[in-house]
Parts: C-alpha cells; sequence; structure tokens
C-alpha cells in the first residue's frame, strides 16, 4: 500500500460517509420537511472535504496488526470522523470561530437562514442552538454508524471500549483548552498536555488502537503508541502553527483565527517564554482580541518568528514526526502498513491545510 | 408491583446513577485535577433530583412483556436518564434558561466559577463552552452506562436500533422546538406535533420500546405507543402548564419561564386562539421578552385563564390519559404491570414537578 492505496482509501471512507448521510437524512426530513435545513447543513459538512485523519488511522491500525481488509471494518473506523465532526461543530461554537473550510460554521449558517427567513427572535441565539443540536445529532450518528458497520459483536464490544474512552478523553481535552484560555496560561508544559490530550491521544493514538481492538490485537496498543503519541503531538503543533500562519485560501480559515480566539498553543507559550517585555505587552494585548486588524497579526506573526519560537516548534515537529517513525522500525506493526503509517506521519505533520 | 414497589424501584436507579458517575467522575480527575469542577457538575446535576420517567418506563416495557427484572437490564435502562441528562443541560443553554431545580443551570455555574476565580477572558462563553462539553459528556457516558451495563450481545443489538432512533428524534423534536419559536407560530396543531416528537415519543413511547426490545419483545411495540404517545402527548401538556402556572419553589424554574423564553406550546397556542385583539398584544408582547416582570407574568397567566385555554389543555390532558389508560386494558401487557403503567400514568400528567 502506498500513496495510491491512501487515495483509494480516503474515496473509499467518503463513499462510506456519503452513503450513511443520505440515508439519514432521508430519516430526518420523514419526520418533517422542516428538517430539511438540517439534513442539509449536515450532508454538506460531513461530505465536503475533511482530511480523513481519524478513520485512515483507525483502518490502518487494525491493519497493521496482520488482519486482512474488510469493507465492514471500514465503516466501523469511519464512525469516528462522525465523532470529530461534532468536535468541529461544537468547538466552532465554543471559539466563536466563524469560518471553517471557506464557509459560514454551523452556528453562522443558521444564524443566516434566521435572518434570511425573517425569523422571530434573536438570531444569534437560534444559530447557536442549531449548532448545538448538530453536533449533538453528529455525535448520535457516529454510534450508530459504528453499530450499523456489519462488524461482529464481538468486534464491536471490543472497539466500545476504546472509544468510550476516547469520546471521554476528547471532552476532557476540549475543556482542558478552554480552561487554560481562560487560566491565559503561558506555560510550555501546560500547553504541551493540552495539545497531548486535545489532540495527541485522540487524533491519532486512540484511533490505532480502535483499530487494533477491532482486530481483536490489544496487543499492538503499546506499539501504537510509541508511534501515535509523538505523532499526534506533532500533529496539534502543525495545526497551532497553521492557526497563525496558515494560508487562509488553504485552511479555509481566516489568518490569525487562533490569535483573536486567544488560543493558548505551545507556539504561543514558547513565544511569551523568549519575548521581551514590550513584546510580551503586544502579544497579550492581541491574544483574545477579536477585533483584531489584519496588521496586527502581522506584528503578531513577527513576533512569533523573530523570538525564534516558530524555529523551535518547527524543531518540535521534525523531532516528534522522527521519534514516531523511529518507534515503526521497532515495532511487530506489518511492515507494509509501517511504509503507509511513514507516509501519513509526513502527510500529517508537513501539510497546509 | 404498586407505589412502594415503584419507590424501590427509583431508588435502585439512584444508585446505579451514583455509582456510575462516581467511577466516571474518578476517570475524569485523573486525567487531571483541573477537571475537578467538571467531575463535581456531572455529579450534582446526574444524582441530584430527576423523577427518572424514562429508566422507569424503559424498565417497566420490559417487564410488561413477562420478562423477570435483572439488575443488569435495569442499569441499561438506566442509560436513558445520562441522555436526558444531555438534553436538559443543552436545552438551558439553547434557551438562555438560568436556574434548574433551583440551581443555577450548568452554563451559569461555569460563568460564576470563571468570575469567582478572575479568569481571563468573556465568562458567558466560558459558561456556555463549558455546558456544550458537559451535555456531550453525558451524551457519551449514556453509551457507555448501556455498553457496559452487563446485557448480554443480543440484548445490546436489539436495544441499540430503538436507542439510537430515539436519540435522532430527540434532536430532531428539539429542532423542531427551537425552530417553532422562531416562526412564532400560533397553530395548534403545529404546537402538538412538536409535542408528539420533543417529548411524547421521547419521554415515554420510546423508552417503552427499549424496554420491549432488551425483552427481545418487539412485538408488544404496537401496545406501548398505543399506551405511550397519548401519554406522552399528556406528559408534554403539563410540562406546559407547569411552565407557566407551577410554583417556582416545587418546579425549581422561575415563575412564567416559559413565557419569557417565548416557547410556543399548545397552552399558548390555545390562548392565541381564544384571545380577543388586546389579549393577543399582550401575549404577543410578553412571549421571549426575557425581561418580563413577575406582574407582566400575572398578567399573562389570568389571559389563559381567562380565555378558556388553561381549562382546554387540563381537559385536553385528562382525555389523553384516559385514552392511554384504556388502551393498556386491551393490551396484551402483563397485569401486574399495567397497574403500575396506570399508576405512572397519572404520576406524569398529575404532577407539580
Amino acid at each position: 500500500m502506498a500513496s495510491q492505496e491512501l487515495t483509494e482509501l480516503r474515496a473509499s471512507i467518503d463513499s462510506i460517509l456519503d452513503e450513511f448521510t443520505k440515508a439519514r437524512s432521508r430519516a430526518l426530513t420523514d419526520i418533517g420537511s422542516e428538517l430539511q435545513p438540517v439534513a442539509s447543513a449536515m450532508s454538506d459538512f460531513i461530505t465536503d472535504g475533511g482530511k480523513r485523519f481519524r478513520p485512515i488511522f483507525a483502518f490502518l491500525g487494525y491493519l497493521g496488526t496482520g488482519a486482512s481488509p474488510r469493507h465492514e471494518v471500514l465503516r466501523a473506523c469511519t464512525a469516528l470522523e462522525l465523532v470529530h465532526v461534532c468536535a468541529l461543530i461544537h468547538d466552532d461554537v465554543m471559539d466563536g470561530s466563524d469560518t471553517r473550510r471557506n464557509k459560514p460554521a454551523i452556528h453562522k449558517l443558521f444564524q443566516s437562514l434566521h435572518d434570511d427567513q425573517s425569523y422571530k427572535g434573536d438570531s444569534e441565539r437560534f444559530g447557536l442552538a442549531s449548532a448545538i443540536l448538530l453536533g449533538d445529532l453528529a455525535l448520535v450518528w457516529a454510534d450508530r454508524l459504528l453499530v450499523e458497520s456489519g462488524i461482529s459483536r464481538e468486534e464491536f464490544i471490543s472497539a466500545q471500549d476504546v472509544f468510550s474512552d476516547m469520546r471521554d478523553e476528547l471532552m476532557a481535552g476540549q475543556y482542558l483548552d478552554v480552561l487554560e484560555g481562560a487560566l491565559a496560561t503561558t506555560s510550555v508544559e501546560r500547553s504541551l498536555k493540552v495539545a497531548r490530550f486535545k489532540s495527541g491521544k485522540y487524533s491519532i493514538e486512540r484511533p490505532l488502537h480502535f483499530g487494533a481492538a477491532l482486530a481483536g490485537k490489544p496487543e499492538f496498543n503499546d506499539a501504537y503508541s510509541r508511534f501515535g503519541l509523538p505523532l499526534g503531538e506533532a500533529f496539534q503543533l502543525r495545526d497551532d502553527v497553521l492557526g497563525v500562519f496558515g494560508n487562509p485560501k488553504v485552511t479555509g480559515k481566516p489568518a490569525g483565527d487562533d490569535i483573536r480566539e486567544g488560543k493558548r498553543t505551545v507556539l504561543i507559550a514558547v513565544t511569551m517564554e523568549n519575548a521581551d517585555q514590550s513584546q510580551r505587552k503586544t502579544m497579550t494585548e492581541a491574544l483574545g482580541n477579536s477585533l483584531l486588524a489584519e496588521s496586527d497579526v502581522t506584528q503578531v506573526q513577527e513576533i512569533i518568528i523573530k523570538t525564534g519560537a516558530l524555529d523551535e516548534v518547527e524543531k518540535l515537529i521534525t523531532t516528534l514526526t522522527q521519534e514516531s517513525i523511529s518507534a515503526l522500525r521497532q515495532s511487530p506493526i506489518d511492515e507494509k502498513i509501517c511504509t503507509v503509517l511513514e507516509e501519513m506521519s509526513v502527510i500529517a505533520t508537513q501539510r497546509s491545510v
């Protein structure tokens, strides 16, 4: 399996999501035609874009144990993408982030619906309520896709343990993330802990464990952790860099969105640690200022570069990625799958979106 | 089984929730001591109060098929209470409702935490984000309690279908409820449809089906629908009456909260239909006015009484309850359980909280 197969794998995941979402949309509009906007928004959000990292890692985790590919296992792995959809929809509400993939975030979409239709009451509240419900629905759909995937009962029971822990950790990590913003943390150590829980475990390690559980091979968990944990951190660090330096046309989010939201990332923590008094003052004023102009974002970017923080984080990404790749070489993971995992580790940490 | 046994059943459900919540709280604080407020808030919310209607109806649905009581089945039924916890936490955010059971709603609790600790940033946003995450956590915990209940794999698979449909319908019903508020509906027919989906199916019919599925007896579904659907509507109508006329000390919500939130209930729709021009004007101004004074609430209450709407809705509650009870008499449901269901139908529709 190489790049070609990775492309095919992603296409299969897309097609599972497409088919599943069509069926769920029909079930919604069967309840009432008033639910058409919910059905459309769910379909568009789920099928339009997305890197599908979590299902891919889960399926590779399954194959890496030596198990043979099966479509029902891929369906089960795809459930993880729907958990992620919930996380994204709710995350945008919590962060007050109005754009996702160059489109209005779900709460903004329903706020506009309210405005366009001249509904009564507060359109912002309507947007908020809709986004909460659509996120909940994605979480419930994840569960349904897993249950209806066609895997055996034994496979289901063993995967469910990881599935539960993973979702608990996701919610806990999200809370820690919100809390660090409120604590205005500038500790590198604490930001790394959040990165580890919020994304490190949830995006890569747990999906790999989920795959191992589906194969009934929990003895692979250690090897997957040694590969997945450092890679997960590197993945989150790349996210943090893109949140400040990403090209809006590629990321689909306005430049400097993370600064406006006041995210306490490792990149910011390192910058604060290295900054002189005047730089620290500029940073403190910019962080969490939702009205920050583009020129202010440029100034913040310059400080992050000048303090050497960007270089440090880039080096950290490289070190962590190398650590994860060398863990692969000493592991019992199927050799062909190791090659794909290595390819995935490059994609996850050197991406621009 | 009579009142005494119903009390014992509720106590068993409480103790299952208590034990489960303690274990989950420990798991949270193991991730980080910063999660202590999340663990405490979840424990308090889940174990403090609640009528436990959904687990009770589910377990009665199981017993009504002639199946023998088993503790693991009761644990599985108790999962429904955690779905309800998610619905309540998110509902309070969506409605902007600040009080629940005489205590601050979850978003208000975390807003206060932010204020008390002098955290950085917007305390309201912190409260909102926390409540979204705690609701999500309740939904995930529901799933875990069901999976870990100890029921057999066969029981699990058959219950899961109902569990999925029930949660889909809940989210759809909640959206319809929010939408009717935005449409400022005054149609009795439409308000009844929302009542049916939002609460009728979700609170009583689906829990009964869930119980029948656990017993492997879907052939009881029709009988349970004939009993559960009218009772569920009556249950929701009682909720609507309490939302306007309830004693705040008993309901734990400020008087007239539903009026301030602009809820489009059947009670309001009937009032609008019967009202003269001046009464309709007063009602329209009051509905959704979050700053409504207590004297204005009294005026609205008087209009609802004078127009005969309260009487009509009370009659409707009686008719629906009688309909559900007479459906019991012609059903194949176990006779002893029919007596308990009849008792429950009185509790569900003649309550003051």
